[in-house]
């Protein structure tokens, strides 16, 4: 890995004094993120406080065709902020301003720092609240490059639906707006989409504009054990096919049932589960709750629990929450091979009982738990990281149950992203479409300085067109 | 404008035998829109059947140099089809199979000619139904293209959020299949998205996946009347902010209504009016009606009136659609021009005031209507086609409403799409991010072949990445 030219360390050292770091302990914390990938470190960290600023670091590493990677959390799971190709880490923590809350117009304005919870906290007393949840308290500026989503985007969408506009500075220096505050628009391509997901490889993400939603006069969850996945499954499947705004339903299967009792001390039957909250007027949520409860009924479900009162409701999303701790509790000193993967709803039965199969024949342990009503689940594979067989055969599984996916008109991920660890999936998911991404990349990043190396294999060159 | 090589019009004849056709009037048919643009028309038309052929019809242009240009129905209303560098127009219209329903799934995957009405036909007693309903019958091509929406966006989203995947024949006769039938995926740059609302720019849509929605089990339908725009529009946003699901909410100004009763035979009150459309079960449509019914007399609403029975419905519905003719109707042998803007929410109430005051100084007869629910209005700017002076004065206001709406945050088409007709408008809405359009066009159409001179003004060129 090439050291940053020492002209380029006075420049940034000059510019942003203790903003700028070379220590060992800061580039370290820049360089894993929550997935099992090996560390690889930046040579460098800079904490811009401005678009302005953005402009001028990506300015200077353009000079020395440096790579620029862009850092929110730390908590993407697919290895999307390690510098494989060393480089300066972009850490846009300290760009953590609400900039603008519409409450009328339901949006709020803010800096890629700021995370989910934080602009919850800035929503309170307003009516109004950020529904995308991937587990983590993650930067919005990394739950728009990774396209994020959660537990409950079957009723509130992924962070597709809710970026209403960005601010973007590209490879060039130049700073663009995409979107813009109306509700819809026709106006011109879909810029602000084409940022959505792409990982930090088109442009340095600096304000993003989210939709916001009326905070649910009443909220009710509820648990139901089945007989087995296929009865939960095919539940969720009628309760979606009914039209009813459920705002998560949840699937976690025995083992994680287990892990779950263990770890949050919980009483669940051990079977297969399913979580549900409901989001409405008191009289829906009560119609919908009873709806699913029939449905859920005509399919075998059992010990259907209500969970009306909040701290109920908070110890049942906590306890779904901690899944992947309670996982790796399972097998003590354990890491996890986290895979994610989605198919259409019809599918999604036989998609979890080929990932069974699989994890049984591989003899790991293995707990899969999922957002259902998106056709979305993961499955955690423990693994004790000094055994190399045995991650060897973890990532192998991790291969298969994506292989099992997209034979079944499925995606390679649902929600956690590309970065370094589904190139070779994303090219046999879309085919030819994948060097229109590349020419997409060379249009926009020619001198590929942005988060080189993720999303699109390193060797991957744009189609030359006719 | 160049006639066609007479070496292509020999190959298409050959090849395409009846289905291409350089008669006039075939050309003149293909040669305007709804739109007030002049016509301009194609140098021939040529009716593919598959893919293969459109990769046919597209590389034999592509060797003569000769523009393409996609055409659906011809409903689009700024220009999209018109033939303004000449070419061949490449009609869809026999590309229209319904090559699959996914009942579990909720999903159908069509050939680009299939409209919108023939769509849900192929959807009768599947219990789902395709919501998209921007008036015309278009084509789901042509829909997507310009990322179509209508009266009931405000529930189930525009054509951005309906479309799940697309197969395109690129510019230079790669095929290739973008998104897929999973309900979320973050596999990638989200190409399907670009495709959408490209207006034929980038690639011709060959095969479109839509998500269909469960047929509400209850509807109902009301209309109110208000003593001005301004209270209608606070019963508007006070609905938006409650978070009650409505399926339509549309806002009909007292010209207007005047239009309406004369011409479909009402007995509205002539003061500005809301009609609504409920969906759901029956408790929840009940409880959505009432709410909204203490919103409206909280806002001076009067005249609450309910339309529950399906003929009442499709009266009021039918009255609605009908605007464009009852608006023309209030001026015999008038012609329309058509703008249509988005507003944040929080503007509407200014921005259509702002337009009023434009109307009245103009001294021209113009309706307003609108999807309120986002924010989105039309106007219906009446001229009389052979009086010059009036058709300028026309393109003045429609230019100065367009100017209210930039200046209020919002955005210069909320459905309509670019076409010819808003390029400068595009330019001053989104800045520099245009030349970013111009970048991928660049990129997909290095020869601007497809659709030349639509979205992108012809002499905007990509901006040198360094």
């Amino acid at each position: 890995m090439p050291a940053l030219p020492p002209s380029l360390v006075q420049q940034l050292s000059e510019r942003f004094g203790k903003r700028f770091s070379t220590a060992g302990s800061v580039r370290a914390h820049h360089g894993h993120d929550e997935s099992h990938f090996p560390d690889a470190l930046p040579d460098g960290v800079v904490w811009p406080h401005s678009t302005a600023e953005v402009v001028e670091i990506v300015n200077l590493c353009r000079a020395h065709r440096v790579p620029l990677i862009p850092f929110g959390v730390g908590s993407s799971l697919e290895g999307h902020i390690l510098a494989t190709q060393g480089g300066i880490s972009l850490d846009m923590s300290e760009m953590n301003q609400v900039l603008a809350i519409h409450g009328e117009d339901m949006d709020a304005v803010v800096q890629p720092g700021v995370t989910r919870k934080a602009l919850n906290a800035a929503l309170h007393g307003t009516g109004l609240f950020f529904p995308i949840d991937p587990g983590a308290d993650a930067s919005l500026g990394g739950m728009t490059a990774t396209r994020a989503s959660g537990t409950n985007a079957v009723r509130y969408g992924t962070m597709r639906e809710n970026v209403m506009a960005l601010e973007v500075v590209l490879a060039d220096g130049r700073v663009i707006r995409t979107g813009g505050r109306s509700r819809k628009s026709s106006a011109g391509y879909d810029l602000t989409r084409l940022f959505v997901g792409s990982e930090g490889t088109l442009g340095v993400l600096t304000e993003v504009t989210v939709r916001l939603h009326p905070l649910p006069e009443a909220i009710s969850g509820a648990t139901c054990a089945f007989p087995d996945v296929g009865s939960a499954v095919q539940t969720v499947i009628q309760t979606i096919q009914l039209g009813i705004p459920v705002a998560r339903i949840e699937l976690l299967d025995t083992l994680t049932v287990q892990a779950v009792n263990r770890y949050s001390k919980t009483a669940l039957r051990e079977s297969p589960m399913l979580f549900f909250e409901f989001h409405g007027s008191p009289g829906s949520v009560e119609e919908q709750a009873c709806t699913v409860q029939d449905i859920a009924r005509d399919n075998g479900g059992q010990d259907f629990e209500w969970a009306t009162r909040p701290e109920e409701r908070t110890r049942l999303w906590q306890a779904r929450h901690d899944v992947l701790y309670a996982s790796l509790a399972l097998q003590p000193g354990s890491r996890g091979v986290t895979t994610d993967v989605c198919v259409p709803i019809s599918r999604l039965a036989e998609a979890i009982a080929s990932t069974q199969a699989a994890i049984a024949e591989s003899g790991l342990l293995a707990p899969i738990v999922g957002h259902v009503g998106d056709g979305n689940f993961h499955v955690v594979i423990l693994t004790t990281p000094d055994d190399p067989d045995q991650v060897r055969r973890a990532e192998a599984l991790g291969r298969r149950i994506v292989e099992c996916a997209l034979a079944l008109d499925g995606t390679c991920t649902g929600e956690h992203g590309i970065g370094i660890g589904k190139q070779d999936f994303l090219r046999a998911e879309h085919g030819e479409a994948v060097t229109v991404m590349a020419s997409l990349k060379a249009a926009l990043d020619p001198l590929n300085l942005l988060n080189p190396g993720k999303v699109l294999a390193p060797a991957l060159k744009a189609q030359p067109t006719r």
